[in-house]
């Protein structure tokens, strides 16, 4: 090569922050998905897609402060001010807007990638994929529940066995907020917000950043603590909570009790549902129950699958009240959890049989044969890709990095006779039959 | 409402040229995008998935001046100059070079948006789905032939029966550059892309633009289009080919007669694959065959399957040569088209059954009743969105709002009897059962 040429070369590179999903782990995810979504069709949720791109105007002043930092925006060549989406949520509430006249409630779900400026991490990206589920038109319990008897269908769909689906509401935060003497709603999110660091940040730090961040006083870091505090079987802690928080906590107490008891009958094993009032949710749009997701198996993971109720989110863009609830899986995050519990195996290819050709004249009929094994469904493809000197030895060593179970090789004999030699990769066992036979094998498990 | 709300409003409007896909389009559009991909998985291309963001420097410089104005070009919030990709194939070419022990052929295939800031028009938008396959690492014409055999799969497994597959290469147009005396790479492409621009501005539009955009002279426009009007059958425009562009264009028309002789068997029938020279692919980085697929009921439309090969793309990443050959379905233009043909139907849920309740009693019952349909994979929701008081009336009109053709309704009288009432809302009879015969009727076609 020249030193011309060398110097064009521009090196292969991708994003910080950004993957590409190579096949052996796309296909799995992608089985993954289609499982997933399999459930939500089974609930009647129905299809919905919106763009990457929304005018900024709509995603500004949604999702609070911190994660407002992290949009991707910019102005675009006919000078527009537009954002790549940061979820599927507040596109889904301008549809609802926009569409006012869709049947209600509207059950919709969506599978998509987000965009989100964050440091990246283990196990977190610039890019990654939401799955969500939401019930836009209805404020009834009902729906509450049937988000968490959707989780619990998926995980249980996908194999997973020992989750815990937790469950708080936004209402009995703002119980603690009037507890508190807190007026401000700026100071109140910043609060939940805070909150719902626990789990990463532990409880010490929490504490802090309550007085640095949130601005309050030691009296009121102890009575939040005691409230993220609050331990026990469900019926204790709603009980729990009224006292610690007082009354105004009281109704919040009651819906939460009856969105647990409809969750059950729905499907949702009551053992698997865990009150936890240290869930906030740090989205700023959320108004009533929330939700999170944890693998046990997988202490310190994060949740993967997360949402809640934001009845007022679809009102700022309609001028009139429209209740919505949601739940959103984190298929990245869940795809890397199932990969190390051992739900899902990375699959080098799905390719059933592949053709093999003993020398260059027997090609034809390796074409014929080949055309013949896909119009029968037989996912296959030819063992060789130079047809003017194919050489078996190459050929088998192709089949075998493509982990193909079985190899159809064709010779002067095999077509002179009618027939084709069907190799098990497995077994290293070879028979002659004729095609339709052959065909009969490979469609059988 | 207070002026002050209605003051904050956001109006819910989305980006031009850009649009909302509702349940209703999106179903059928879903199962569409599946057929392909079982069509795709069949022919042992397996799935990959890039970001949709990628440094300029990647884009930049592979698809010709016209295109590439076109891209939504942004610096992100670490400063960095990146792009929405504008197709598939560029970022697979940097997969390709960047993971480049990946085993080859590497068959894979992609369904994802991409972006192009094009004047918005009828059927012409800003963010548009494509779902690739290509074939890398191999620079044998079975590769070729193998990406008209998926195209004919493809469109046969959706139903079209009218279809032509129009083929080319671009390595007739590099003998027709030769007799045209034209050594400059940019007036070819120039050439090419003007050719491209037949079908849509017609012969006489394409004569200005070769004089005023690429700069030929009169003699030259004369032989460019007597090459594009050459006519007859494959055989004869092979032959022909040769008499008016003189023997440089002999390789050319040897090397597609191959690539239809492998076509043919991998199941294309020469019937549907049309040589056409006036096929030109707008891009700069095909170098070999290229293809374009209509839909003969549907003059005008556009091709709904396009590709080609570019044994070039991938060395201006990796420094070495890496042959490659794709093949790319249009999905939002062929969803348009299908509809149009009446292949596809818009269908407002895939609800088997709907849930009534009697009264509000009743709603214990029904809650068990859905849950008992999903485990069995019935896909069923309630019909009532307030359970402190369903109506009948209310809950038959949801039905039929969502199509649903069963409700099944729970009053007293079953619940003692432990049955259900199971109501056909096409022939509006119903009867009573158990609710495990419920569900075998419900689960039957």
């Amino acid at each position: 090569m020249s030193d011309e040429t060398k110097s064009e070369v521009i090196q292969p590179r991708i994003l910080r922050g950004f993957r590409d999903y190579l096949p052996e782990e796309m296909r799995p995810r992608q089985a993954m998905i289609q499982t997933i979504t399999e459930v939500f069709e089974r609930f009647g949720f129905a299809p919905l897609q919106t763009p990457a791109l929304e005018y900024a105007d709509i995603l500004l002043g949604k999702y609070g402060a911190d994660a407002e930092k992290l949009l991707y925006r910019f102005t675009d060549n006919g000078g527009r001010d537009v954002c790549l989406r940061y979820d599927l949520t507040v596109p889904l509430a301008r549809v609802a807007a926009q569409y006012h006249d869709l049947p209600k409630p509207l059950k919709r779900y969506q599978v998509a990638p987000v965009w989100r400026a964050e440091k990246p991490g283990r196990g977190r990206y610039r890019e990654f994929f939401q799955c969500d589920v939401d019930i836009v038109g209805s404020s009834s319990l009902l729906c509450d529940a049937e988000c968490v008897a959707v989780d619990d269908a998926v995980m249980t769909a996908l194999g997973v066995e020992n989750f815990t689906i937790r469950i708080s509401t936004r209402k009995v935060l703002t119980a603690l907020g009037e507890a508190l003497g807190v007026e401000s709603e700026a100071q109140l999110n910043t609060i939940f917000r805070t909150i719902d660091k626990l789990p990463s940040q532990g409880p010490e730090r929490v504490r802090e950043l309550m007085a640095s961040d949130a601005g309050c006083s030691p009296e009121q870091i102890d009575l939040i603590m005691n409230f993220v505090g609050i331990e026990g079987s469900n019926e204790e802690k709603l009980a729990r909570v009224v006292e610690v928080v007082g009354p105004a906590a009281e109704p919040a107490a009651r819906e939460l009790e009856q969105v647990l008891r409809y969750a059950e009958a729905l499907g949702a094993p009551a053992a698997r549902v865990e009150v936890d009032f240290s869930i906030a949710r740090g989205l700023d749009y959320y108004t009533g129950t929330v939700y999170e997701t944890f693998l046990n198996d997988l202490p310190g993971f994060g949740s993967v699958m997360s949402g809640g109720r934001y009845d007022g989110l679809i009102t700022r863009f309609l001028g009139k009240p429209m209740p919505a609830v949601g739940i959103s899986v984190g298929v990245d995050r869940l795809f890397a959890g199932l990969l190390e519990l051992g739900l899902v195996k990375k699959t080098r290819s799905n390719v059933r049989a592949m053709v093999a050709a003993y020398d260059a004249d027997c090609v034809p009929a390796c074409l014929e044969t080949l055309t013949a094994l896909r119009r029968a469904g037989v996912a296959s493809e030819l063992a060789f890709d130079d047809e003017t000197k194919p050489t078996l030895k190459k050929q088998m060593k192709a089949a075998n990095a493509k982990d193909a179970p079985f190899v159809v090789i064709l010779g002067p004999d095999e077509i002179e006779r009618n027939v084709v030699c069907l190799k098990n990769m497995e077994t290293r066992e070879q028979e002659t039959l004729p095609l339709a036979q052959a065909i009969e094998r490979l469609r059988g498990a």
